[in-house]
């Protein structure tokens, strides 16, 4: 069995997200998306609009992580330093592309390709790029790198393009149990064991409570379905022997 | 004028988030709310329930910035390992807490006190406590790191525990400007100029595109009232400029 993991982490780039304005919605796409395809996200940070924090983040999620997947910074105007950033965080140079320039004169008139639209088909040397069927300014795919969109319908539609080119681990599995009417308290104890028990697992407890009920659920993630299925039996034969 | 900059960072911790299972709705909540008392986010990470990534999160987060929030991880159960990751990496001792273990009194009888609630009162040294007003398990308030918990009502209960202890910066304000029917290539060039004009400002510009119209803002941030005032009276000038 190919228990290869793969890893990846999620940066969205924005003061909008920073200041509490705009929710990031994307990251959680994104990272559910990535789990069902198997790849695990260790790691999410979002980050400013400065151009030294863009890099410092992106050189030590690359060094540490089979894939980056930025979100954000990559339209016209002046805010927009994504590209300019991974650049200098992979040290090479970036210029008008003409590949980016060719799909872009498929959506606008040579003389509405004005200076700003133009900054779109800046794109590192040496990146591949990453088609946008909808708005045509692509993203782009550099190293481990992977340079997407903010718009989330931009996105989303950039993360299906480059999802057949990843490399997938082994799907992880989840299952959750409900634990309905317990407290965590009354099963920690026991839960503990079974993690200890189980720890190719990862085993989380998530409480809820509401109009004097609780609503905790026990998720159970891994690779092995037979593991999974062994371990998820044993937590509810233990919530039975409590309940 | 108090022109004092205070930073913050957010720190949210659990596998739930990265495997797309839990939407982190904290935050957003607290880079608001922080926002709205003039304490500027400057990064949030959400890390897994590993020991090791959690310390160094808290160590490179806590030397960067004024404050770090951290939700999550102090629970119960055995995934809930916020407390201890907090006391290593103060490099500060980690026990039961005579204070935490009082308030949680006013909520369980002694007999239902067991061993996975008693873990709720392991406390770093030197930590102040955070009242929960909602389960009584505690948060703590340990440098400049205040951890708190997951779950959103009891966190934001807690928010509002420790909010008038902070140091509050001057408040930012905003100023949302409607570029209704413009897409951004029409006034990023005019718009990089005034963002050149106004460097004490962040501005930028977030496009939205349904029905075949474009709904885009363009967003001033800012200390001043009156600088914001005319930047924004500029900003509406250029778009009347432009049609």
């Amino acid at each position: 069995m190919n228990d290869r993991r793969v890893t990846a982490a999620v940066l969205a780039i924005g003061d909008e997200i920073l200041s509490g304005r705009t929710r990031d919605a994307n990251s959680q796409y994104i990272v559910h998306y990535l789990f069902q395809i198997g790849i695990e996200t260790r790691e999410i940070r979002v980050v400013p609009d400065i151009e030294d924090e863009i890099v410092a983040a992106l050189n030590a999620l690359r060094a540490r992580y089979d894939y980056v997947f930025s979100t954000g910074g990559i339209g016209p105007t002046h805010d927009d330093i994504t590209a300019d950033a991974v650049a200098r965080a992979f040290g090479v140079g970036i210029a008008e592309d003409p590949r980016a320039l060719a799909v872009m004169m498929e959506r606008y008139r040579p003389e509405d390709l004005n200076e700003a639209r133009r900054r779109m088909a800046r794109i590192p040397a040496g990146a591949a790029l990453v088609a946008n069927p909808i708005s045509k300014a692509p993203g782009f795919w550099i190293g481990n790198v992977i340079v997407m969109a903010g718009v989330p319908a931009v996105m989303q539609a950039m993360l299906d393009e480059v999802a057949p080119k990843l490399v997938h681990g082994v799907k992880i599995l989840s299952e959750a149990i409900e634990a309905h009417g317990f407290p965590e308290s009354a099963y920690a104890a026991g839960l503990r064991k079974l993690a200890e028990a189980f720890p190719q697992l990862s085993i989380g407890s998530y409480p809820s409570f509401r109009e004097g009920k609780y609503y905790n659920q026990i998720v159970l993630r891994g690779r092995d379905p037979n593991i999974l299925a062994e371990a998820a039996e044993q937590v509810r034969a233990m919530l039975q022997r409590l309940g």
